[in-house]
């Protein structure tokens, strides 16, 4: 029997990765949503990277680059990390190689990348990921991005979720007190997300910076069905990159927009 | 308005702790219901070190010690952190000095002993300590030792419990999301605790050292009156600590059993 277990935040993460080769990253505010949307409309792969300074770096070189801190693009920045900017510009992005740095969500990715497999959760694309998940045998730990190393709640109800159906199917067991919790918060927000994330000092914070339109979409379930996955440091479709002859071998190398 | 909030664990003490001046520290299962329950029950006052052989050298000294690792009485040592032995000892403990270290619950008051107030929570003392904390107009933290730096579900219930008074008066606010999920996880639970942890991977392995009646005892709300505090270095009840000629200085000059 495989394990799924819950890890808060990127602080607790040295105390929960032993024994896992796959990892789910979750941010659901925003960064993890707005990839899974942005790969569904069409950019072709995205760079995350932890750091703004690396962001400008690949931005000099000529690649489309969005940035987020504290909720807001960075200055000399186009884009943040607003799902619903990836599709208004879907047309523009078809295609390429968008590199991306957020506040929480890219730093989560960083830290789990020497792991076998890593992929992107979000309540966006939660079904497609899950039913991929009880197909693979392999223990699976779901890791939030949290809020500046500290817990919250989206990405605790997200990882609930995927837990629950991995735990509800029979072929997984937790033993984390934290895989627990994040199952009966799950449950007890699922009727009505909206209103139990008003308790929520993140999206009390983002109702600030006029937001709704995003927090809505982010907390839609399953309205993509991509699964992120990071190869070779870019985060693609998984249908693709399990499929090597879509791998566009010229571009890679290249690392062309 | 003051605050009140909740660390999961003392991993994230370094998160949280900034602002307050007063800290609850929780280990339910058992170290500080046993604090709560050997001052209520005649212990003049409990000596918390974070080592076993601080332990140790206390003992050498000639005072009793008790100490816990893993849920065991550590060989050498007549007692762990069992509430119930606690009580049946009470008669020859009676105003006596203890000295305890147990794996989770001694190293939160550790880590929390440079703040103004230090007060030991635990479901036992639930109301009088809520009741003493709206009396108070401070910033209130409250810290569960968790497991091993992991977040743990009854420490989480208990500080839930606290938050949920405090904030019902309407003299608290909540900013952290630890804090609101911690007031869900115990309005979830707290009509069958014992129901509920079953799922608590802690509780599981409690089971197996058949220490069931210890943990029905620690999940028994309000069966005692008394609030320990540290002064000094020490934990003694909250009444005799604010009573200056209950300090016993001589003892407290000589150290004496």
């Amino acid at each position: 029997m495989n394990h799924v277990e819950v890890c808060f935040s990127p602080a607790d993460y040295a105390l929960y990765e032993s024994g896992f080769d796959l990892v789910v990253v979750i941010d659901v505010l925003r960064a993890t949503s707005a990839i899974c949307t942005a790969l569904e409309n069409g950019v072709a792969r995205i760079k995350p990277v932890a750091q703004v300074e690396e962001a400008r770096e690949w931005q000099s070189k000529g690649f489309i680059a969005a940035a987020e801190r504290n909720g807001e693009i960075v200055p000399g920045f186009d884009m943040g990390n607003s799902p619903v900017t990836f599709m208004e510009k879907a047309a523009q992005l078809k295609g390429k190689t968008v590199v991306l740095t957020t506040t929480n969500g890219t730093k989560a990715i960083d830290i789990a990348s020497d792991k076998k497999t890593v992929v992107i959760g979000a309540l966006n694309n939660l079904d497609a990921l899950s039913n991929w998940l009880l197909q693979q045998d392999e223990n699976v730990l779901i890791l939030g991005s949290g809020w500046k190393d500290k817990f919250n709640l989206e990405d605790t109800i997200c990882a609930g979720a995927i837990a629950d159906q991995l735990l509800g199917s029979g072929k997984f067991i937790a033993d984390e007190d934290s895989t627990v919790a994040a199952k009966f918060i799950y449950r007890s927000a699922r009727d009505n997300m909206f209103a139990f994330l008003k308790a929520s000092s993140h999206r009390r914070r983002l109702r600030k910076l006029n937001l709704n339109e995003d927090v809505k979409y982010c907390l839609t379930p399953n309205n993509v069905t991509t699964i992120p996955i990071l190869k070779d440091g870019f985060l693609v479709p998984l249908n693709e990159a399990e499929t090597p002859s879509r791998t566009l071998p010229a571009e890679q190398a290249s690392l062309a927009r």
